[in-house]
């Protein structure tokens, strides 16, 4: 018998932490794959990734514009209320017979309110980790909803085992981030002209990307938004001092992200930065392969601490977005302060490369995921095991 | 300074499981408090909860009509998401220092999403407890999401522990529903006449409160929602043969909440029983007292578990709603068996009382519950403890 | 080509209101026709009409929970917000180029709004016609709101006219409610026992079906909802007064609806009305054929104005529910009281039959609402024709 | 006694709108006055209207966020609705008298429909006038929905008569926008620096403001919103080409602002227009003095058919979301054409002044409105007049 997996995918960098367990679902027979596009992954703005995830040719079940505009912490909780309003019809819809969500981000748990709520069991993807931010207490809580984890680690794995989930329930895949990660390390050169094929704002045209380049990611902390704005100018004034050619992409929505925006805007306003280029989105393998080759990735993105430590790229991670996960060498952690990230970032880059890391997955996470999903026995009745 | 918090009641049986704390923190000069009455406490078919709490002299800082009508998990799942619309605009017009929710009812959800999501520091009332039903999945992404935990045992301490939470964030306060208790066991004459102070439909006329008569609260289990009209007629069938005179309470609004009712009505359509009163609510305190005088409480509420394990009252709890859940001597377990249910509800009356148990509070968890929220200090960030 | 024909039936009523063009459309090559159940027609409280629909041969496209409890204004509010919500996902992926609405709940405002909002031409069924309540006020908010009107009789039209719709955008197609009065009209005998086929409860195992009798049916009127109890109760007692054999449907979820139920069941516990049984709903057919063979109906109800008048049966209208409506000679008007409400059944019997009105439609309407939604021309670009 | 009276603000040009009125209500023993800011004059990307009226002296009762992303018509749909979920809860909260809503701006549906369902009279401003786009049906739609009309001319109330409405319920009371430019035509001189007080991006620091410009207002037109882009473009490159110092603001939050916006960013980037201001938002009276002395306005803003009507101020008006509108000689229409554009700007500069027409009002609407508001009999029971 088929079984009817649904995996709802709620932002861009979800989509690569998803996308090859998507693949391996797409090309078994005994899976039905429902692919539910949902919030930011629907939105210019944050670089719609519902386009990449149709040009790998994923077929779009439902969309479930669910963003409202504010970018305050009221915002994210009515996000979220939308989006249990909205996922409820989806799923009564769709009949699936097991729901997959992925991470940590906020939004995230109205997909696993709603298939609780609506007796479907859950799996939850990349449960177990520990962080910063109000990411932390989503990705617990999300734990408690799932009957099956599939995680990155045996130390994710072992922390579910602490919180009472039953061990028949865990299963160590990997990261499918990774798995794109090995593609890419496999045959690493840089391709494709970033500048033609994503356009975006912003210096670029004076140089060639044979040069030396570093990549920004840097996303505003919900639980110190009002700061974002403070914390973004620091990087860039890092960033523009440092004076080298630089990759910048837009951060995710959450609460801050306007100011985040904002203070990116302000400052290319007032000081015209001859360097950086800005980038929406790309697609997921064309990011990895621009960060194989980059001299050191800087911000707060977890692809710093996930893909680069396995490509074994230099990362500067800035504030507490990350603190408590997981890292490998490759990582060195400085505060929201300019000269400190200037002098990370030239640490970083005279290593060089690191040897590579598999913290978070082997390369071959999506097929694992693939199996367990049409796999593993399924219930909703579970209980703290002790 | 003053303290602003906010408490979020959103049923019947949850005001009585915070009831003495409200009071206690009326009390106080250094507390603000803000009454949130939100979901079935604002509707008639539950009983109107909001009255009693009125009726105790409490405001209501804000009402909350959230109530999806259907009674089948997609509308749970729905109402859960118009409870985060609303909760987030009254969260955001109140300011409160910390928000209290209380216990495990599904939409106690958007109490918690909507606190963490603001960046208001979260109070969980009744953690670490253990049960069957779609509760348990919700109590323990609720601790997940709460910063303090005020909890009934020693037992629901250390699972909290073992679950990760931080021990300075851990309270055993007891439960507020067994400072009920103890008030009525300090003088449990009956002194109402229920059927003249709460009126309700079916028998009664024709036997004395003095009669001996058993009490009935059965739910529906959410994860059993298709089978709820066959589980109430079972147990209607063995009260209805053991002949005595029976108060009977209206269920929760669940899923399943429809069926139940459904069942309810088509029964005494078709049965007449003669021997059985319906009520949909009464203040807390008048039912304790009915409790304290009761042969037997039969159903499955919860209150088999606490209550009447402190007042000594007998309890048959039937199917699996509270399995799961520590429990003293009085209580015993059946099946949704007519046969099974009637035959221990004979057992247990054989017995007569039990001896006190305090293994849910000792009957001051009020003030304590006052003085942590009051006192404890407040955070929003918090990280799993291994 | 085929045009995508989007029909969202909301209610009971509404369904008989709009079948037989449901069929017209169905039997054609050029229409895709979709039926979207929403609110009350799906909730087993108010006769769940979606099992009708389906009966009847219908595939559902799309159902919509948006029922949300409380019976009280904000709620009415409320469930037209969760149904915009909702029906803008629906109309996202149903991508109709018309979309059909039908006469003048307060719900049918969340299908409008949707569709205009939306840019897809909108086609309102009985527009242009006068009564009493909120129903008044919706009705000719749906016109401004509308492209396309298919009205039931040229005085509807002609106040269409004067409003500023264009001329070429109204048809007068009479209403498909007549189109069923019609069919019955034509072999009107009783072929099936209500009791057998529908349950209900109360009397009526007693008499036979070829006994004379009533048939009531009574809504709140949303505008005076704190009379709701009040007002079905004088009803109650007129009619169990007359003491004649009575089929009693319950009201439709409106503001008030809670109340009314409420004092029928009262009523019912405390007089137990020996002559009265009540049914939630009927398939309209049945429905009709019973009205065809009743001595008098009896309420506030439409029906009494409209098929009522086709088939001459009598019908005694009370309050202000239906004032203003166009009406033929069966309806005698009255009050909201006992006393006025016998005499008029018993004046209105006495009569018997009345002469066949076309006021409302010759039986053909259903035919022509298909023929004008296939071929009209379809813009959502309107402007007052002053 | 004292009235209260609730008026709901959803956006920038709304308060403008209705400025005097406030201030009148303000100033009056016998008025209770609560404002309501909702919707994008809640949003830092619309110019923040909240933060005017707050340094007005208005108290905000209540704050409603309830803009969805997204920029497509479907989210407009979901806009309104999240505003009927949210404001019949401040209603119920607030508890009015009277409800006011503003002209016709597509969430304004939410207002009224959540006044009309919970029988509270709703006054309506600027009704019975005739445009272009969604606003045309939401206008006249919200007049059927109202109780008290108060409207700008003599030809609306003619157009209400026509329409149904009640003479009894419909005022000419001018429209508040003239009021402030009344005040502004009394002392145009232009004594601020809106560089210095606004900031902006763009050009501006090297001219003064003593030098002569133009001012620009586009608004995607939403039953159009795929061309959005296209047509800000248009009169883009018609303004770059004249060669003017020119201010422009940003537009108001609608289906394809974000187009409009991605069009504004695209040109800015690739031409660096260097005569071109971006400005978000003005307080109105310092608006209204740039205005009163700029050459010329260009866009498709109503502020060129009502205030510059008044301050005699020539206006290029582009495209159709003015059409149909009751207009003064200053305004000339061309079509979305940058040749058109330029000439049309060019004729319209060499006129210089025009008249001055009251065709909108005499400048003492405000006072007119708070008298009615607080004198008119109140009723929620209408019907046709026919």
């Amino acid at each position: 018998m088929t079984r009817r997996i649904c995996v709802v995918v709620t932002a861009r960098p979800s989509y690569s932490r998803i996308r090859t367990a998507l693949v391996a679902l797409r090309d078994r027979a005994d899976a039905d794959l429902q692919v539910v596009v949902a919030a930011s992954a629907l939105l210019d703005r944050y670089g719609t990734a519902v386009r990449y995830i149709e040009d790998d040719g994923f077929e779009v079940a439902a969309r479930v514009q669910m963003v409202l505009e504010g970018g305050h912490p009221a915002a994210m909780a009515k996000t979220t209320g939308i989006g249990l309003l909205e996922l409820a019809s989806v799923f009564d819809h769709l009949r699936p017979d097991v729901v997959v969500t992925i991470a940590d981000r906020f939004e995230t748990m109205a997909t696993a309110v709603a298939a609780a709520y609506m007796n479907i069991p859950l799996a939850h993807i990349q449960g177990g980790e520990v962080t910063g931010s109000i990411d932390e207490k989503v990705r617990h809580a999300v734990t408690k909803l799932s009957d099956l984890h599939l995680v990155s680690s045996q130390s994710a794995a072992a922390r579910l085992r602490c919180m009472g989930e039953r061990e028949a329930s865990i299963f160590v895949t990997g990261c499918p981030s990774i798995d794109l990660a090995a593609e890419v390390a496999a045959s690493p050169a840089l391709d494709f002209d970033p500048f033609e094929r994503y356009g975006g704002v912003g210096a670029g045209h004076s140089w060639e990307m044979s040069s030396e380049y570093l990549v920004v990611m840097q996303h505003p902390v919900t639980t110190e938004y009002e700061q974002a704005r403070a914390h973004v100018t620091a990087t860039l004034q890092a960033v523009d001092q440092l004076g080298m050619p630089t990759l910048w992409f837009w951060p995710n929505v959450d609460a801050g992200s306007d100011a985040t925006s904002g203070g990116i805007r302000a400052y290319r306003e007032q000081h015209r930065p001859e360097q950086i280029h800005f980038f929406k989105n790309m697609a997921p393998l064309d990011f990895l392969r621009l960060l194989a080759n980059a001299r050191c990735l800087v911000g707060n993105s977890s692809v710093g601490i996930r893909e680069c430590s396995y490509l074994g790229v230099p990362a500067v991670n800035i504030g507490t977005r990350q603190s408590g996960r997981d890292r490998g060498e490759n990582v060195r952690d400085v505060d929201y302060d300019c000269e400190q990230i200037a002098i990370a970032v030239q640490e970083r880059m005279s290593v060089g490369r690191y040897p590579r890391s598999t913290l978070y997955g082997d390369g071959r996470a999506g097929t694992r995921i693939g199996s367990v999903l049409v796999g593993a026995p399924l219930s909703i009745e579970k209980r703290l095991c002790y």
